[in-house]
């Protein structure tokens, strides 16, 4: 009975639009007007262009392609809500972003309240065409999209308001303890050949797949991430000013930038404070660390004695099990727990990101969603407090460049079998 | 019976403060909340930021110094909107402004009504104690300020929303069209020594005086400024391109930027557009040239076989002349005329802001209001459509940056006697 | 008689060490000192430190250690000719190694008639004593050190002279012409478990090991680099203007630098010409591409509907080739050939920089020569007419930045087998 | 016998040609090929380039304007050495003169004596003709432009080599010690109408003219500069850290950059110790400050309760004094003295750098010399011991940017009458 299957993900997926997009203004509930025109650096944009752009995206690529009787909302949305889909046309300077007050909110929010009605009327259309087929595999990878600024909506608020002198509560609310965590335990993976990345039938971006071979040296892996008492101890051991842990280039960008803590952390009369989505409070010790870079990743591991695990080795370690842990979806937005392999905080991995053997991006303006970021970035695995559940998958690969440090990015350290 | 006089003369003061404040309200009422909160470049500021800047001098410089009993509406405020007063405290760095989503435009319009309801309160105080004189100073201070900053928040809002695609009219109406001027007509006037600055009895900045002697040789000034359609032809005549006409510096500067018109200028398929607070409209040829760096004016008048006036040449013509124009109080910012000395357009002199002989500035915080910019800036005169008529006066000295276009600023012409 | 090979082997490194250092001295015979100056950007550094630096090297890591009695040529050269290595002190930025005059170019050649004077009577001291294994392990990086510096008197020098407007040539004499190459052929290696790294017997960098296992898919790969015909036609076609053809980081770099052509190329009334070691040629249609960057090489493949080969590919292709082509040994420093895997052009590979499994650089300060550049590099493969043919294995790996241009570096294409 | 005078003067001229020609190479004498090369800055120039570019001087504007027949040295000199002169043709650009390293010092020296060889054949030829009148204008010019390189080669090479951690000496020798002054003695001048500039029969540059009427009112002027240990009060009392002394865009250039003592100035362990021409020496207390900007002048003199003059008042204190002090002719380039107005050091005036009333430029290429530079910057009067004794007037204007600080550059205090 596969078109009954099919007819039931189609549901599935109407009501996973609903849901999506819903969660998406869910998260903008406690903001300001005004909070939601900031752009606080170019990596960042403001939450009104998040809002604009994943409604955009339906547009461009489901309503346009699949109903040729459609209208845009406004003709200078296009030009204005672009991201960087050459193949979709001209756009808005990046860097700009936060120079732009029109279309105001109440516009914006009126842009997504027509997208949300005109969807569903398409998705009843196109069942049963021709088009069906299609028309799910972009609206799911525009779902997937929309779930991944969802995350940017989180980590570029904080980051923005995080400069105000005010500091203000984004959400309302208290942030439970950790509990302390034991010591590194690590499991063992013995050498061999290991297939990896997708296997192609369910939902997954192109840079996942294809499904592939690679052979593994013998490794060991931390069991749990890095809590912020052991990197108190690295900052303690003077980490930050020994040259000798770093390399080169980040210690070039963090001397530049005098780093010399994670990116939300301070010291204060009382101690160490770390402004969060609730406020500063103080430093929870047995937190995972979070909100550093790949060059603080990778320098506590080298002062630690061990190294980050490359992306196989991680995906190796997290294949057999269950994609549970602390997720948006759980609407709280600090790491509490260095337990899980998936959710809480991303892990860093050793492995730059680069296509896997046999490569082949998707076809036409989507094909630029992935593959031409593939030159100086990390890998990161394993989602966050601020990436969905449903959005995570072993396979899954995040990427950024080696100095962000305003995601929810953490420590899971490996080694070989002799070291 | 000079007590009358000066009860008069409060009781003026008195409505002025709640003129003031409402006509920058006023000013910004078709403003949206998100353009509040723009920051196009550093040297502009966001409209709330302008609102509650001009507040906080009232709350500084007024209610601290005379109210003892007086407490802050919030203490974060003075480190928020002191702008560079260095004697006031700390201050937030100025080219971020545009990342302060908080407080909210409620919340500062709140800290102005708050100023509003206290401020007469305590001038009903005052009278007749022996605060009273320098009171009404430092008040008079603070309106004359609060009308430099209402100059400001049009020059800045018209800047950043120039910048959206969108084009966005920030007042609704129409421009009446200039009228065509006749040939310029030169004024003469004949070497000798005169008086120049304040006479030190009404309201004037630090920086006017002290009234003092220059010896002047003979000049022509222009009766009127320069047109669109003038400055079109230096234009055409290839000015923009053509380096013997242009100062060093401005040359190297207007390289970089790649000027080639004034700065809300467009050549479209419909002729010469202009972004204007309307909207973009066809250029007005026989409207004064506006919107133009010192850089442009200068090598305008070098290109036209003239120079600009001195400010003390200015000064002299501008005398005797009634102080009457187009200005903010008309409320079309837009300058639709050459005739004036006053209003419509500043005027670049070819003056350096350099102090008066026996100039002291202010003493106190406020001494920062005006010496500390005498370096490398460049004088203006006779006010703008922005500019309030009552805050202008003929020894009024204005000045910006040889770079800045931003400001309603064109061009007025001189030449020796004999040249 | 493993004594006697050792004898041998100690030999032969005392006649190594003349030979490269004089080498290195032949290289600059035709440079005025006057050229020896010159840093034309930050990566470059003047033939002066180059000639400097490698004869610190000596200094620092063999004298100093093997000789107790040693004493520092001039106490400041440990400060001016260190480059990079933190462990062995503070060093002179980097970037203004362009700003020194003093030490002399005399003074410095001094400095190295002096290091290979006390080098030899040195050697024969160690001889025999237990330091031995350790001496000359430490000598043989110096040469191989020395040699790498070598090619980087070239590259630089070649920079430097390029851009000053009289073009002058470096060395006289005539560039032979390349011959037409034939279509390329491909050659097919099959899936399975490689065996890749050096297997730590000879002379190796820390960063070619340890030999690994590698699980390699089907791939062909090209049996000839990519002409500058062939380039010529991807310019012709509008690649430097297609951005879809581009890494993200690729074009915002390219595009701020506005790169229209390969580094050398100019387009003159004569034709395409190209600036090389003897000065402005007319381009050899026929000779390998050359001066490209990485983002060129993987924006050129991805027109032509190929690959780079990853570095395992190309050394799996290169293992069973003898390592024959043109060197540095030919002195003639211009690429005119396009069938060797060997010498010629440096061949970028499409493998970002980072260590084997199991990898562990050098103990000490040498350890910095390699590990800490494992971040945002790309592999190149096979050495060039700069590189002595004495100095490449198959397992060598060289790396720069994707941006690098003045390297002689070219491509060679790869492909999947069903693509 | 106006003839014969003339003749003389003529002769005089070729005689200072010989002359000043052979001070600038003797200013050379102890530099090093190395040295010649040096840019250390974008303000600065390498040796070399001075020597090229006077020379081109001559050729562009005496040999090529006089002498039809005249060939140039060689065709791309004119590219390479031409400064800013935009009517001589197109030049290179001026911050990567220190990248060329061709033509060598021994070509340029080469093109010097050709030049020294074929003017004296020409200043014969002219000689009674028609053209001798303007010939002879613009020679003089051109050694007056020489001298100013020549006062160029010594800051400039000072700036370069103050870099060098050697520290090295460009002269031999020892400096002698200041003898303590006493306290500063005020000159009183009472208010009038006083005429300025130069009377236009002896030799000056068009800025220095014409000759016109300025208005002062009554002032005091110190008889002797700031010195030393005056300064170091300044320093020990705050004043590089304390904002309300100086000018706002003083303090955020001199923040940025961090300016805690003037540009030579260093402490050590022995105390405070400055690097001069002779190598570093300990601070000499007596001697004149020098190598400071017009901001620190300019914040120096406000703590101190004073100003600086204007070049107005500047220029009628020195008048009637006998051009008389310490001057490049001495070959002792070091400040030691306090008392001249004439040499030793530059003082910098309160004055922007504007033209003159009824200035007008020389005509054609050499216009440009002068009045394109008259923004922003900031006049300097009365020579330094860099500077010929016979190149100072009374009228002679230097100008700065604000922030320059390589040149021999002091303080001279001023102040009301009723201060």
């Amino acid at each position: 009975m596969p078109e009954l299957n099919s007819i039931i993900k189609k549901v599935a997926l109407a009501d996973q639009f609903i849901a999506v997009r819903s969660f998406t203004e869910k998260l903008c509930n406690t903001l300001e007007t005004e909070d939601m025109v900031l752009q606080s650096m170019t990596d960042a944009s403001p939450t009104r262009w998040h809002l604009a752009h994943t409604t955009w995206f339906f547009e461009s690529f489901v309503l346009k392609q699949f109903d040729p009787s459609y209208r845009s909302f406004h003709p200078e949305f296009d030009f204005l809500f672009n991201s960087y889909y050459v193949q979709a046309g001209k756009r808005f300077c990046r860097s700009d972003r936060g120079l732009l007050s029109r279309p105001t909110v109440n516009t914006v929010m009126a842009f997504r309240r027509h997208i949300n009605d005109v969807i569903p009327i398409l998705i009843n259309k196109v069942l049963g065409t021709a088009a069906e087929r299609e028309f799910f595999r972009v609206l799911e990878i525009g779902l997937n999209h929309e779930q991944q600024h969802q995350e940017l909506i989180l980590t570029d608020i904080k980051h923005a308001l995080s400069l105000n002198p005010l500091q203000p509560a984004i959400f309302p609310g208290d942030i439970p303890r950790a509990t302390p965590p034991g010591r590194i335990q690590w499991e063992s993976i013995s050498e061999g050949i290991y297939e990896l990345g997708t296997d192609l039938e369910s939902f997954h971006f192109d840079n996942e797949g294809p499904r592939h071979k690679q052979f593994l040296s013998s490794y060991h892996i931390a069991d749990r991430t890095v809590t912020n008492e052991e990197f108190l101890e690295f900052i303690k051991a003077g980490g930050y000013s020994n040259q000798v842990l770093w390399l080169d280039k980040a210690w070039a960008e963090m001397s530049a930038e005098q780093w010399k803590r994670p990116y939300y952390w301070n010291e204060s009369d009382d101690g160490w404070t770390e402004y969060t989505m609730y406020g500063t409070r103080l430093l929870d010790m047995n937190a995972p660390v979070c909100h550093i870079s790949y060059y603080e990743a990778d320098a506590y591991a080298r002062w630690a004695g061990y190294r980050l695990p490359t992306e196989a080795e991680w995906e190796v370690a997290a294949l057999p099990r269950s994609v549970q842990g602390h997720f948006a979806e759980d609407f709280l937005f600090q790491a509490t727990d260095t337990s899980a392999f998936f959710g809480t905080v991303w892990e860093w991995t050793g492995s730059a990101y680069t296509p896997y053997p046999g490569y082949s991006p998707e076809p036409g303006a989507l094909g630029e969603y992935n593959g031409k970021f593939m030159c100086d970035q990390h890998v990161l695995r394993g989602g966050s407090v601020a990436t969905s559940g449903s959005h995570i998958r072993p396979t899954y690969r995040n990427f950024f460049p080696g100095y962000a440090r305003w995601q929810f990015a953490g420590i899971r350290l490996a080694r070989d079998w002799d070291a």
